[in-house]
């Protein structure tokens, strides 16, 4: 079968990281719909002729950003029935209707998982949900930037002006950051979603915003006494007169699904009486992220996502594997306990993380966590361990899943 | 348009609070897709032929559960031609393969959302995630019984009988809890899981599990030493040699994005090197929840989830709006101070949640959260507050989402 062509418009970080992505995973792709997308055309900067790109394929992926000439070249691979996949917010925001009613007429598709959440398949799982369920409010933490910003300085007591300075550093802050600090990103995306979520029609004029450029060191940490967490949350909702749609630096308390989520993460939290909420949580945008979510959206694009699965391949089932543990042991309090332990796990190749110990007499105890081990080593140590007359108890074991981050 | 025809087997609490759903939703599905849904069958325990309701609908939705004769209705339906909802973890993952291959050879759909995760839309997310990213490892906390249970233990301290008795008593844990308390009913949803992440043939019998019967208040207690949090984990994970699937007793460390799913709610973990981590959480199984599920999946089988918005509706977008406020003041230590304050908010209706007040003379300061009040109440009384002549400083003015549970 002929290769299933796509445009790229746009080389930057997301685009190459994109172009790189695709190239791996072709012939997976190829596996699971039936054609091998291919990148036939590419429009750089510097490079490459767009209405030449978007008349050889047979999808767009726009990566350019902004509004022009992004929205004249969606719109002509609209109107010469070719389907689009963007990242764009921008456009999509302040000229999504216009978009959106091109693509309809047209019968192509126009898909933007990437235009919000990050990795987080948010705009699926809205627009997936909308007929089964009346959305009253969503919730979301949908700017990286200054998640990473407030978090640091939740986390270190460090001023605005330090926190913003560090993300910088760490390119997670552009060195123009006003877009994201001022709340205007988030904004945009909170507009897409209220698009999605009541079907009304909201662009990024109807949504108020507001920063976090003038907090303080002395909000987050006045405010933890109530137990209370400093976030930029966006959230749309229908009151009773109508929409509203806003971006406010924002207390959670600590038992909300949104408090938790730290970093550069994003997240966003779906409300609905039917089935309560849903919160979907990932990294914020990176190159390597944004790609993927660009990608799953040229794969659906070339097949709606099957309502079954495929015939299964054969694969071995594992049953011994490596986790990290935690070990408990109750033992005599006398000189020498811990060494022997230690030497025990040490022979097996078992690794200690951390270690607790408690005195005093009768009453001693041992709570350890060891590394990732092969499960039989682990017990294998155990067992001896158990063996060893000093221990009052047979020994503990829970395994532990080490932080990924 | 004729309607689209629902046979329903199964008529307990979930087949109730579908039907109940549908009604409601009906037009709401049709406006969506052009078809209005209509139950046209149903088979409950003592009334009804389970043939008659098969054959006179388009699509079955199977809610008896257990493996006979669920399985034999299942595959009856789809070799007539019928698309199958259905929320059984036993039968797909005892039977899946079978009814996976009739479905395929039939060409109808067979949807499952609510057979994993209550609300928590996994299985979509997993299914289209799969061709564009490969998945390495899946982690979720998928029963909310035992979630519940060790979620209580830690919270108040309780024993695991306890815990168990008052999660019956809530209605959370069956009379007979054993499929839950086991691991059995974790084991059945991580291999479904598993066979969807992987693409290749996991059964029930290739995961082992265990409980959470032997855990104890002191396994809690000693770990918060080591900020260790304890969850039953099912794990599906690539390993150097093939694949492991099981499920346990784990600790999780704070920072990891499970660590935080508290009560019984559920939530999956999907790592892939292309998007790192994704998280999805919600409430587990209740009713109306597995209901909500269901009818998701069987507005999908009417028309496959569109690519693109629907024309947009107009809604009023409402400025002032409900949310309840953090208020910090610096004023003077001096007697009446917070009945001056309390009086202008009380004056404006805004009803104060929780005060923190810190002496003395000039670094006093208050710190106050208010209920849901409409902002512009909210924002005449601390501009009242504003002009006392005891502050100090102007006051600081956040946002707060109040706990939804």
């Amino acid at each position: 079968m002929t290769p299933f062509r796509v445009g790229l418009l746009g080389h930057g970080t997301v685009g190459s990281a994109f172009a790189e992505l695709l190239a791996e995973r072709a012939a997976d792709v190829e596996a699971a719909t039936g054609r091998r997308p291919e990148i036939t055309g590419v429009l750089t900067r510097t490079r490459g002729d767009a209405a030449e790109v978007i008349d050889g394929s047979d999808l767009v992926v726009e990566l350019i950003g902004g509004l022009e000439p992004a929205r004249e070249y969606i719109l002509r691979a609209i109107r010469t029935g070719k389907h689009v996949v963007t990242a764009n917010k921008a456009v999509l925001s302040q000229h999504g209707e216009e978009i959106y009613a091109a693509a309809r007429e047209a019968g192509v598709q126009l898909r933007f998982e990437a235009a919000v959440g990050g990795v987080v398949p948010v705009i699926r799982v809205i627009h997936e949900t909308l007929a089964a369920a009346h959305i009253d409010r969503v919730h979301g933490i949908v700017n990286g930037t200054t998640n990473y910003i407030l978090s640091e300085m939740a986390r270190t007591g460090a001023s605005y002006e330090e926190a913003l300075s560090e993300a910088q550093e760490l390119g997670y802050a552009e060195a123009d950051p006003s877009d994201d600090v001022s709340g205007r990103d988030a904004a945009a995306k909170m507009a897409i979603l209220a698009r999605l979520a009541f079907g009304a029609r909201v662009g990024l004029d109807d949504v108020s915003y507001e920063g976090v450029e003038n907090l303080t060191r002395e909000d987050i940490a006045y405010a933890k006494e109530l137990d209370l967490s400093l976030k930029l949350v966006g959230t749309a909702e229908r009151t009773g007169g109508g929409l509203s749609v806003r971006v406010h630096p924002t207390f959670l308390f600590g038992a909300h699904p949104l408090a938790a989520i730290g970093g550069s993460f994003n997240a966003v939290t779906i409300e609905s009486p039917a089935i309560t909420e849903v919160t979907l949580s990932g990294p914020g945008a990176g190159g390597s992220q944004t790609a993927s979510a660009v990608l799953g959206d040229v794969v659906s694009a070339i097949i709606p996502p099957a309502a079954l699965p495929l015939p299964p391949v054969d694969e071995p089932i594992v049953s011994d594997v490596e986790s990290a543990f935690y070990l408990h042991l109750e033992v005599a309090d006398r000189p020498g306990v811990l060494a022997q332990v230690a030497e025990i796990l040490g022979l097996q190749g078992v690794s200690v993380k951390s270690v607790v110990q408690h005195g005093l007499g009768d009453d001693a105890r041992l709570e350890m966590v060891v590394h990732r081990v092969l499960e039989s080593r682990f017990l294998a140590a155990v067992d001896l361990i158990g063996r060893l007359e000093f221990l009052r108890s047979p020994p503990r074991v829970i395994r532990v899943i080490e932080e990924t981050f």
